[in-house]
């Protein structure tokens, strides 16, 4: 039998394999995304069941729990980032930026709230500070912005600004998950006081 | 050989006993938690070194080094309890009150930082939460004075204040820990961040 003739999609099929990886990469973190944010501990076999593939594909690209959970973070940490962005953290007064800017974080991070947990219980300090920065960084100017303009405070640093920031976010995360607040109340709170913290008072 | 008289201090051979076990379980939790305040890794030989036991001693009173843990956080937390009552939160006005409470709680929780991020670690939220409420209980009372008196926040719940002064605190903690903030600077910014955080904005 001889050989077929080789056909323009068949000399691009490295090309496709690599396309159809992505697909599947994408979907697997999809599936993972949402099923780890409704529950933390679930099952390689789940995540393949809801991504639409075998489980062996997910340990092609994640070898381990941990690498899988690691590339979930960077891609919530990456859906936050574009949420601030697109909250335009440089357009405006800076209290209103603020506020807008962590309505935003707020209504992207609510899609993952048990990831959050989940997060910080398996890494160090130090370790989410680094995985944190590129959300710190949406933030940075914008409180240095107000700082200069004199309705955040400037007696403490910018950086101390982002933790308490970053603490007040997060609680009201934990809060919701362990049931003291509404999740209708949380937003309102988170805001008010993140802006309260900062901000110089006015006399 | 006839049996030698029973002498009164053997009359009270158990009762010493008993003192003696206390006094090593004090020595212990004290070596313990100067140990792991400074280095969280410090193994139990070390531990048992400094509180001038055998190692065998502390496994008596702590089979695992989890319970070791579990009480080295009571004692710290015992500790911070007293500190924090000893500058009677119900005296005087809410704001100097929570300022003076926040202080005492501060330069001594100032001793053990590295056990605040072990706990941290290896605790869930909810066991966190649960062993904080001494502290909490402290706090509590002063803050809702502070509200019916209209110098804290009435817009938002006692207990969110509470999940908010505790997430500053901790942050000022870890912001040490980290290298971000020097030690000599962090009480004035916990301070000021604390109290701005849940007090009524004067207009």
């Amino acid at each position: 039998m001889p050989k077929p003739t080789t056909t323009p999609a068949e000399a691009s099929a490295p090309k496709r394999r690599r396309a159809d990886a992505e697909r599947s990469v994408a979907a697997i973190l999809d599936a993972a995304l949402e099923a780890l944010a409704s529950d933390p501990d679930s099952s390689m076999s789940e995540i393949a069941r809801r991504a639409g593939v075998v489980r062996a594909t997910i340990y092609v690209h994640f070898p381990t729990r941990e690498s899988l959970l690691d590339a979930v973070m960077d891609y919530a940490v990456g859906q936050v980032v574009e949420a601030m962005s697109g909250a335009e953290p440089q357009r405006g007064e800076p209290v209103e930026a603020l506020e807008r800017v962590l309505r935003a974080t707020w209504r992207q991070l609510a899609q993952f709230h048990g990831l959050l947990a989940l997060n910080t219980a398996r890494l160090s300090a130090e370790e989410l500070h680094r995985r944190h920065r590129p959300m710190l960084d949406q933030l940075e100017p914008l409180i240095e912005r107000g700082q200069k303009q004199g309705v955040f405070r400037s007696d403490l640093p910018v950086a101390w600004h982002l933790a308490v920031v970053r603490a007040i976010v997060h609680t009201a995360s934990y809060e919701i998950q362990a049931g003291r607040i509404e999740e209708s109340d949380a937003e309102a709170a988170m805001l008010t006081t993140a802006v309260a913290a900062i901000s110089v008072r006015s006399s």
